[in-house]
């Protein structure tokens, strides 16, 4: 009955346009590349974007604690309901209250991760049957590009400004904003560059979205992951009339991405979200909501954790910038860009210097082949000629690690052809 | 931009189709009723599919107990992977090999809850955009349905035979069957009628997924939760030339449902599946994976919680299942099927026995208006007539719960009219 033929002997499964367009685009990139290490160096991987990977880092007592106390008092085995336990839901809206935003308990949504909070955000937001679009900065988190292709939503990049902190180019912005735009989608503090957005550059990105009719969703999961001297600003904390999902979790401001807890909050100061929240409810169903075991906990985590357990993270990160700020600025060939905040470092490789290697691509290749030492290309992030490295790695290996780089780059750099002046005959 | 009419000042935020047609059925059907119970007596919910929520099941001391050493070592708040650790796949792989099955760790997929698994099954193999549909249990869990409209995707109800163990209609499922039939979801033991197949009805289900060459996704999720004298068989364990994705979890036999961990497993026996394989891999990147802590523990908690607490779980299922019959099955009116596993046990209500009520869901609301005492209608499930009701309650509760239910029906009792038969003259 499969197919008009007669009952056939084969097997023929295809998978849904949704798998097909599920795209892994840091996996694709990565897998294509030649990574083979070498063998007498220890592979220092600046790739990766976890940062419990190297042990350095570790949650605060205070969030292991809850979690075994959660355990040891037996009352959150059962389901937590789809939103999350009312108890969980208050603390997130008491952790976000300040700055003057007022969260209500109702307003929050309790995800597996942030990853999933984009998911239920984009999903509600963007309709690929109706040939919708959401904008999404280049250099960007990927998985944004993932969840909207898989639902059949076009995605188009706007251009994130190298030189001026990595701030969103308005202009472009406004250009690719069109009849079909359901979101723009924010990242701040930013993954892959650090930087952490000034309350005025926010004012002109709401202001826009508000010409524009367009809501906001804001991935703040580094929320107030920046180095002192340095303020996070909420979107949400600007008054604008504009509509917000900002997103969240607890991977990593609280060092604990494996435990899958993030969060949506819903912002809705002109009353357009109304039905947004609803399907953000129904949504949320489809997968009866995220581990009770951290919910439980959730309360103790967010409102007891002591202010110094966050501000030695920063002023371990902040210190492990430096290093490489300063070692990879010595190099010839390389230019890093200073982050504010979040955990990584964007380094341009400053292509007419290397013309050995045709793109960074090539570059990140040998760089692993020769010196064991691998740093995601950015064209994972869709912008070529960068790359990106984690400032979660202890002090040494960081260190290490830029010595590493400076041999490479020191072997491989070719001084721009100097102009040769034509003789001048003198008579 | 967003419109072509000049600049609009309202804000106008449609939802997507998605979120639209992402319905949660339970909760429609429950909201629509008219429950308020009577104040004199306390609530006794039978509808609450959480075993964990009366407080009488509570998880193994060896589960908490392999919980709470996963968060002191300290080594599992990292990233855990899209598909889960390698450790975790493992051990479901090794729990899963009974009866002849031999599951490999890379045919296992971790989710977040087996409704997570579902989501992942239904979306790979079903594709809306094609006009693809599924089959599903009629009665049945509503959430495949949740599942697949909300991907567009067609629901096709095939009906369970209540006098025949609620078997699958053999003949309606292939009558719904067509070229656009991307799979058969079945469901055993089943959610809501607690029936438990035979090793025969599963292979005639798998010789007709044969034939009509259609993949079948088997939601296990009450996998070995059957009482004694009873066997589970899994679909997986018949040697079948099927390709399965079997469903499965540690919500139900370990008794907690919060922690949201489920499984697929991939059986390929055709080599059908190799894109549908990688599929599911794309698909569990959109959340990034499933709670690391609880994958640190799943070692223990598969292998080495004791039969005995397995043993000691079905004893009391079955003590309260067997007061159920007994007490039901003296309440005129009413007739319970005895279930041979998983929590429930369905019952049906004579409805020419109570010509007062239009349907199940004046009935159950009366019966929670007057005696307290909620069940779950069998429209839920898509099936009037009938109600579910929850045989996880401590034995107590429902001793009164089915003293509450005779009241009820003895008072609203009406036997059908006596066929009269005209008089006889005697000459
Ligand atoms: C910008 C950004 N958003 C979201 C996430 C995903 O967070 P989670 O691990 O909570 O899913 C990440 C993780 O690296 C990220 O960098
Ligand atoms: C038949 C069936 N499948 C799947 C599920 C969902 O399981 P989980 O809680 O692991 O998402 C349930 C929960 O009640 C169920 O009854």
């Amino acid at each position: 009955k499969k197919t008009a033929d007669p009952v056939s002997d084969k097997w023929d499964v295809p998978i849904s346009t949704t798998a097909k367009n599920c795209r892994n685009y840091i996996r694709e990139i990565v897998d294509n590349l030649n990574l083979e290490p070498n063998p007498n160096k220890k592979v220092i991987a600046l790739s990766i974007g976890d940062p419990t990977v190297y042990g350095n880092l570790v949650p605060a007592k205070e969030t292991t604690d809850a979690l075994i106390e959660t355990v040891l008092n037996g009352k959150h085995n059962g389901y937590g309901g789809s939103c999350g336990l009312d108890c969980s839901r208050n603390a997130v809206a008491e952790y976000l209250s300040y700055d003057g935003v007022e969260v209500q308990a109702e307003d929050v949504i309790l995800c597996s991760g942030c990853s999933s909070s984009l998911d239920l955000c984009i999903t509600v937001l963007a309709d690929g049957t109706r040939g919708q679009n959401i904008l999404v900065p280049k250099p960007g988190f990927p998985i944004y590009r993932t969840l909207a292709e898989s639902m059949g939503v076009e995605v188009r990049h706007y251009d994130l400004l190298p030189e001026e902190n990595w701030e969103l180019d308005l202009d472009d912005v406004e250009s690719k904003i069109d009849s079909k735009t359901a979101a723009i989608v924010i990242n701040n503090p930013s993954n892959p560059c650090g930087s952490v957005y000034s309350e005025e550059h926010l004012r002109n990105v709401l202001r826009l979205a508000e010409r524009n009719k367009i809501p906001i969703i804001a991935d703040e999961i580094y929320e107030r992951l920046v180095f002192p001297g340095n303020k996070f600003v909420s979107v949400a904390s600007l008054g604008a009339k504009v509509p917000l999902l900002i997103c969240g979790g607890l991977a990593k401001r609280f060092l604990v991405p494996g435990w899958r807890l993030g969060w949506i909050v819903v912002h809705d100061p002109v009353g357009a979200f109304a039905a947004v929240r609803k399907g953000l409810v129904c949504l949320s169903q489809r997968i009866i909501g995220s581990n009770t075991l951290v919910q439980g906990a959730m309360t103790k985590i967010l409102l007891e954790t002591p202010q110094s357990f966050h501000d030695e993270l920063m002023n371990t990160l902040i210190e492990t910038a430096n290093i490489a700020y300063e070692e990879i600025g010595k190099i010839r060939g390389l230019k890093p860009f200073m982050p504010q905040g979040a955990m990584y470092m964007m380094v341009q490789i400053k292509s007419e210097c290397f013309p050995q290697f045709n793109d960074g691509l090539e570059f990140v290749s040998k760089l692993m082949e020769e010196e064991s030492t691998f740093c995601l290309p950015g064209e994972a992030f869709g912008l070529g000629g960068y790359m990106r490295i984690i400032i979660t790695v202890p002090k040494e290996l960081m260190v290490e690690a830029c010595e590493r780089l400076a041999n490479f780059c020191n072997k491989y750099y070719k001084p721009k052809p100097c102009q040769l002046l034509p003789p001048v005959s003198i008579e």
